[in-house]
């Protein structure tokens, strides 16, 4: 990982764009930019609040959204931030007593990873704040503005799928 | 780092959302969402096409912005991408004559990293690639929804960076 410190969060990574790149390109680093920005400002508040790591925040994310459990493969997945060993991790959460490992009932060689409700107490407290600092650094765009974004990003990703498949 | 492999590159991340979420969270969401897959569509072309991780990719396209080299701790702070131990990377561009240290005049204790000519070469050649494939990519957007989406962006940090540096 990158070494992310506050006085780091703001620089603006955009600036180093040139002047001859193309509109495309400048699209893509501005996506980049201003999701980086946004990811390292929930890394410093969840740090400040909550004295977790965003790699954990998001572990246990998923896992609320699967109360029947995941494979660690499935978590590895689905987590939408790089930078965590899922397995350290997990570990270090089952010792807390916020996750722990199940056997299937048909296959008892197999087992997968489920919150415990003191784990899922813990991050639907944490879910809420992440999702009001969410909506009060957005609000500075209109909720139109939001919603025009929303549909613009959709067709950026199914524009993305449909052509790099295609190789 | 979360482990990617070709087969994930293609899961849509943002499938796990709930329906509850509100329109702030799940435009945050989307944005991550879509930065990832074009991300990790960056990743697998540099893979397949030059043999180059994105981290070593990211780099190097810092390098080639300041000609006059950047200081270790320079470039920690300008990556866009994480993933990479920063030293370890700069070693092996070294070995391959793609980079190197210089001293400064007016301070020999003190030293900056710069692309080579073969490196800013090298370089170039994979920045032309890299332009070529957002271009296309993007193209299932009208020149004036990259535009829209572009402008919007640029908003979203603004009020990102209006809201957060207040805290």
């Amino acid at each position: 990982m990158s070494q992310v410190t506050n006085e780091t969060i703001f620089i603006d990574r955009e600036t180093i764009i040139s002047e001859t790149d193309h509109t495309s390109l400048r699209l893509w680093l501005r996506m980049l930019a201003s999701t980086t920005l946004i990811e390292n400002c929930v890394r410093k508040r969840l740090r400040i609040d909550f004295d977790i790591t965003l790699p954990r925040f998001d572990l246990m994310a998923q896992l609320a959204r699967h109360p029947e459990g995941l494979r660690m493969g499935e978590i590895s997945q689905r987590m939408m931030v790089s930078g965590g060993n899922i397995t350290g991790i997990t570990d270090q959460l089952e010792k807390e007593g916020l996750v722990e490992r199940v056997t299937l009932p048909d296959d008892r060689r197999v087992w997968k990873v489920r919150l415990t409700v003191k784990g899922n107490e813990t991050f639907q407290e944490m879910a809420a704040e992440h999702e009001n600092w969410i909506a009060d650094w957005m609000s500075g765009l209109t909720g139109e503005e939001q919603h025009t974004l929303y549909i613009l990003l959709g067709k950026v990703k199914r524009s993305v799928q449909e052509r790099h498949t295609g190789e």
